[in-house]
């Protein structure tokens, strides 16, 4: 069985991904499909008023500052143009499709961090209260399965939800490592809009072919803000029993077959 | 078993409704929600520079024009907006609310209408071709009864999918109706934001109480737009099989129980 994380560039070539799933579907090749949506999400907030906004934690990540509004308009996009955008594209080549967020069922469940500790350009501590972000701790394995069952696709997005009902931002490769882990997948592609972890970004002749499990640490340093999640998002599903986990490029024809073929960056 | 209609007006009590709704799933009636979202569909649409237009067929009924970008906008707002508000609200209430559109598992399919009819203010009238509108025509009831019969909340929300796998812009009312007839539901309730069907419009003290469904037709003409379409569905779920459609109202609290205990216009 196979997971696909598809990334939410502007430039991924949906239909082609499209196509490609739906040659896997009809091969009787089980999938669970998950998606982002953040460039999107950034162009409607923008254009609602809302504009993005990024905070950076002590540890030096970077994640999206989820207040109630951008929580909206961040469903609306995810839940909303994307994952029913996505459906749409299965439904009309024959693949019954079916769309949930973290939210359905208490798919992807998790802890809402109580406190979002920040630290601004100029230095300066802060502590968030009123941030909607956490981690998905726990799938609904089960439904997924009884999907599985009914010949159905599911197709997953962000949000989760917190073990009180909230609606929670959680990264979208992080939720796809676990999903896969807990599914006890063999194999996780995941799309986005380079080749892969490129050594000298955005050189794409400069692409990693392969990092052991074991040597992944020393690969985080090369990779940038999204990469970095997409390495670690890769590690954890290693750790959780994933055998393999491939980085490749969504903009392409039949992407999950070359991905699958040796191309990207195959970390096992 | 009950359908559950929720209106998507701006002045709708969604705690209010969320609450009663768990009271119901605590007492073990088995409920299918169904909502829409016009209202906030023209906020969105027109703060994203594609403000709506609405176009009134031959036969005098007036529905929103759907291009493929207003289509869209609107699976942002009833798909992600109003569907995870209304399951983030059940969640938290302890509610396992599962929220999927008419495309996720071809749940709701009908026919695409090839051309649509509509006459303009001026008399003018127009063939639209590129218009994504059609009617509910057959139910995934076995999706549906799974998903009662693992204990969780279906909340249901247009678009449809057309036989051809694109999505489709239904009534929801009439949606609602047909779900319920299919799936043998014994009562439908049709929250809105009035106390029912009204004799005289705004005139709240005009409430109609009881229609006899022989007599739907002739209160055709009292309805004004949206309440015409909520009729319309009523008299679909009535001649397949419902027993009883309370149109009431969605603002108030204990919305259900008082629709239940006398309170809107009873159709049966």
């Amino acid at each position: 069985m196979l997971a696909l994380k598809i990334g939410g560039s502007a430039d991924m070539d949906y239909d082609a991904i499209a196509d490609d799933v739906a040659e896997f579907v009809k091969g009787e090749q089980r999938l669970i499909v998950i998606h982002g949506g953040s460039t999107q999400t950034n162009e409607v907030a923008s254009a609602l008023g809302h504009p993005p906004e990024f905070v950076t934690s002590a540890s030096g990540y970077v994640s999206r500052r989820t207040d109630r509004r951008t929580l909206e308009i961040f469903e609306m996009v995810y839940c909303g143009q994307m994952n029913k955008g996505l459906v749409e594209r299965f439904q009309k080549r024959g693949v019954n499709a079916v769309g949930l967020s973290g939210l359905d069922g208490r798919l992807w469940e998790g802890r809402r961090k109580a406190t979002l500790k920040v630290v601004d350009p100029d230095g300066r501590r802060r502590v968030l209260r009123d941030d909607y972000t956490g981690r998905v701790e726990r799938v609904n394995t089960a439904m997924l399965q009884a999907l599985l069952d009914g010949s159905y696709l599911p197709v997953l997005t962000p949000p989760a939800v917190s073990y009180d009902g909230e609606a929670i931002n959680v990264d979208g490769d992080r939720a796809a490592a676990v999903t896969a882990a807990t599914m006890g997948i063999d194999t996780l592609v995941i799309l986005t809009n380079v080749p892969g972890l490129l050594e000298h970004y955005p050189d794409e002749s400069s692409l990693i072919e392969r990092i052991a499990a074991a040597e992944l640490r020393d690969f985080m340093n090369i990779a940038r803000e999204r990469m970095k999640k997409k390495l670690m998002g890769a590690g954890e599903a290693l750790s959780g029993g994933v055998r393999r986990v491939i980085v490749a490029d969504g903009r392409v024809q039949q992407p999950i077959q070359k991905a699958l073929n040796g191309g990207g960056t195959l970390i096992e």
